[in-house]
C-alpha cells in the first residue's frame, strides 16, 4: 500500500480509537454527576412550583423568557465593542456563542465574514508564529554563543521546550488576569484560557460578560482582546513548529513519488534510446543526477537533528556535524549530503540510471514519525 | 524589509482592518434588534412577575434553576453517545458548549484530551483532505482523457472549483437532513452546518438535542457523527488545496534565504580559496549548481499553472506545455527546467559562481500571491 494511504488510514483509525476512549472516560467522569444534578434540579423545580404556586405551563413560559434574556443579562452584546469581540470569535473560530446573530441578515453576513476571515486569520497566525519561532531561534543561538557553548545550533528539542513553556506561561498569565477580573478561581480561569486559545470555545466561561464590562471597562476589554489574539499567536507558533510539517507530509510524498517516476522515465529513455546523441544522453544523466540529489537531500530538511534548519542550510558541504552522520572519511561525502553513506554509491551509480533506485528507496525513510 | 516580515506585517494589518470592518457591520445588523428584544423581554418579565405575583428575588431563583436545567432538558449528555458527541466537539474544536464538563476532573481531562487530540485531528483531516484532492485530480485527469480533450492536465482552477462545489454540496446535504430531523428551516439548518464545519460552533443551533435523540435515535446519531466528520474532511481537503501552501510561505522563504546564503558562502570560498585542489573546487561548483537547480526548479512546484503538479513532476524535460514557457528552440532548454529562458545562462554561469545570483534573484519571484 502506498505510504500516503497507509499513513492516512492509520491516522483515521487512531482518531476513531481516540474518540472512543475519550467518550468512555468522559462518561465515567461526568455521567454520575449529571444524574445527581438532574435529579436535584428536578426536586428544586418541583419545590419552586409549589412555593410560588406555578403550573408546569407557567414554568415553561418563565423558562422561555429566562433563556431569551440570558445574553442580554450579560450586557449589551452588539455595540461596537461587543461586535468586535464577536468578530474575533468568528474568524478565530473560537465561537463561544455568548452572542450569536439573531437576524437572518446577521447570520448570512456571519457566514460570508467567516468564509474570508477564517483563512486570512489562519495564514496570519501561522505567519506570525513562524516569525516568532525564527526570532526565538536566533535569540537562543546568540545566547548559546554568548555562554560560550560548544554547540551553538538550536535543536528542535530546544524549540519545542521553549514553545511549550511559552504556551504554559501564556495560559498562566491569562488565568491570573481573568481570575482577578472575573472573580473565577485560578483553575477555572486557566480552563477558560485553555478552551479559548485552543479555539474550542465552549462558552461555559466567557470573559467580559460580568457587570456590563464591554461598556464600562474599556481597559479590561482591550486587555482581553490583546490577550486572546496574542495568545493565539503563541499557540500558532507552537503549532507551526511542531504540527505544520506533519500536515504537509502526504503532499511532499506525492511530490517525491512524482520525481521518482520522472527519474525512472528519464533513465528508461536514456538507456533504451537509439540515436539522440551522446550529448543529449549526457544531459539527461545530469538531470537524473540532479533529481537524485534533490530527492536525497530534501530529507535533510526534515531530519530530527534540527540544527541543520538554522545554521546549516541544505547541502552545505562541510562544517556539518550531526549525530546521524557516519565518519566523514570519504572526501566526497564530507562535501556532500549527510543522509547516509549510501549517498556516495548512489551518486556514482546514477549515471547508469539503474542502481540508484534501490538507494533512493532506502533513503526514502525520511520521517521517523508517521 | 525582509519579505517574510513585510508579509507578516501586511497580514496583521489586514486582519485588524477586517475585524474593525466586521464589527461595524455586525453592529449595524444586530444592534437595533438587540435593543428592541431587550426592551420587549423586560416588558415580558415585568408582566410575568405581576401575573405570577413574584418578586425580583423569586425570579432570580427561578432563573438560576432554569439556566442550570438547560443542558438536562435537551437530554442525557454524558452517557456514551453524548460523551462521544462531546469528544468530537473537543478534538475538532467545534466546541458547541451544549454540554461542558461540570466536575473539575472532567475539566482537567478535557484539557489533556484536547492537548493530544487537536493536533492528531488536524493532521488526520489534512492527510485525508490531501488524499481526497489527489484522487479527485486523478479522476478529473482520466475524465479529460476520456473526453478526448487536448489538454488533460488538471489545473489549480479546476481543483478549486471542484473543491468549492463539494463544500457547497456538503452543506446543502446537511441542511436538508438537519432541517428534516430537527424541524429547522433550510436556512437555519444550512447556517448550523456552516458554523459546525468551520468549527466555529456557537451552540445556538445544536443537533441531537431534541426529543432525547441521543438515546432514542441511534441511526440519526450515527448520521450526525458521520456527517460532521466527513464534512470536516471535505472542508479540510479544500483548506489543504487552497490555504495550506500559504501557511508555509514564510518557512520556505527562510529556507531559500538560507540556501542563498550557503551558495554565496560556498562560491565566495571557491573563488577566494588558495589551494584545495581543482577536484575539490569542481565538487563545490557541482554543489553550487545543484543548489542553483534546486532553487530555480522548486519554483515549478508553486507556479500557478498547476498542471505541473499532477502530470508533470519537477524537471520533466520534455512534454512540457505551459503558458509560462518560451519557445523551446534551445535543445538544452527543452530538456531543462521551464522557469525562464535565463535558466540556460544561469546554468552555464554557475560554474564561475558569480553570475548565477542575479539569475537566482530574478527567479526568486516565486509566488504571485502574498
Amino acid at each position: 500500500m502506498k505510504r500516503q494511504n497507509a499513513r492516512t488510514l492509520a491516522l483515521i483509525i487512531c482518531t476513531f480509537t481516540y474518540l472512543i476512549v475519550g467518550a468512555a472516560i468522559f462518561d465515567a467522569l461526568e455521567s454520575r454527576t449529571e444524574t445527581t444534578q438532574r435529579s436535584e434540579l428536578h426536586q428544586r423545580k418541583v419545590g419552586l412550583l409549589k412555593t410560588f404556586n406555578l403550573s408546569t405551563e407557567d414554568f415553561d413560559e418563565l423558562e422561555k423568557v429566562v433563556l431569551q434574556r440570558k445574553p442580554h443579562k450579560a450586557g449589551v452584546q452588539w455595540k461596537f465593542a461587543g461586535s468586535f469581540y464577536f468578530a474575533i470569535t468568528v474568524i478565530t473560530t473560537i465561537g463561544y456563542g455568548h452572542a450569536a446573530p439573531s437576524t437572518d441578515g446577521g447570520k448570512v453576513f456571519c457566514m460570508l465574514y467567516a468564509l474570508l476571515g477564517i483563512p486570512l486569520t489562519l495564514v496570519m497566525f501561522q505567519s506570525v508564529g513562524e516569525r516568532i519561532n525564527t526570532f526565538v531561534r536566533y535569540l537562543l543561538h546568540r545566547l548559546k554563543k554568548c555562554l560560550g557553548m560548544r554547540h551553538t545550533e538550536v535543536s528542535m528539542a530546544n524549540m519545542v521546550i521553549i514553545g511549550f513553556i511559552s504556551c504554559m506561561s501564556t495560559l498562566c498569565v491569562g488565568a491570573l488576569a481573568f481570575s482577578h477580573f472575573e472573580g473565577w478561581s485560578f483553575f477555572h480561569a486557566y480552563y477558560y484560557c485553555f478552551i479559548t486559545l485552543t479555539t474550542i470555545g465552549f462558552g461555559d466561561y466567557v470573559a467580559l460578560q460580568n457587570k456590563h464590562a464591554l461598556q464600562t471597562k474599556p481597559e479590561y476589554v482591550a486587555f482581553s482582546f490583546i490577550y486572546i489574539l496574542t495568545g493565539l499567536a503563541v499557540i500558532g507558533a507552537f503549532l507551526n513548529l511542531a504540527v505544520l510539517r506533519f500536515m504537509t507530509m502526504n503532499a511532499e510524498d506525492e511530490k517525491r513519488d512524482a520525481e521518482h517516476r520522472a527519474l525512472l522515465a528519464r533513465n528508461g529513455s536514456a538507456v533504451g534510446g537509439s540515436g539522440g546523441g551522446g550529448a543529449s544522453r549526457g544531459l539527461q544523466n545530469v538531470y537524473a543526477e540532479v533529481l537524485h540529489f534533490q530527492s536525497m537531500c530534501s530529507c535533510l530538511w526534515y531530519k530530527s537533528n534540527e540544527k541543520l534548519e538554522y545554521s546549516i542550510p541544505m547541502i552545505i558541504p562541510h562544517d556539518l556535524s550531526t549525530s546521524d552522520t557516519e565518519a566523514f572519511s570519504n572526501p566526497f561525502q564530507s562535501n556532500g549530503c549527510v543522509c547516509s553513506e549510501q549517498h556516495h554509491s548512489g551518486i556514482s551509480s546514477v549515471s547508469t540510471g539503474l542502481h540508484s533506485f534501490s538507494t533512493y528507496r532506502r533513503l526514502n525513510k525520511r520521517r521517523s514519525s508517521i
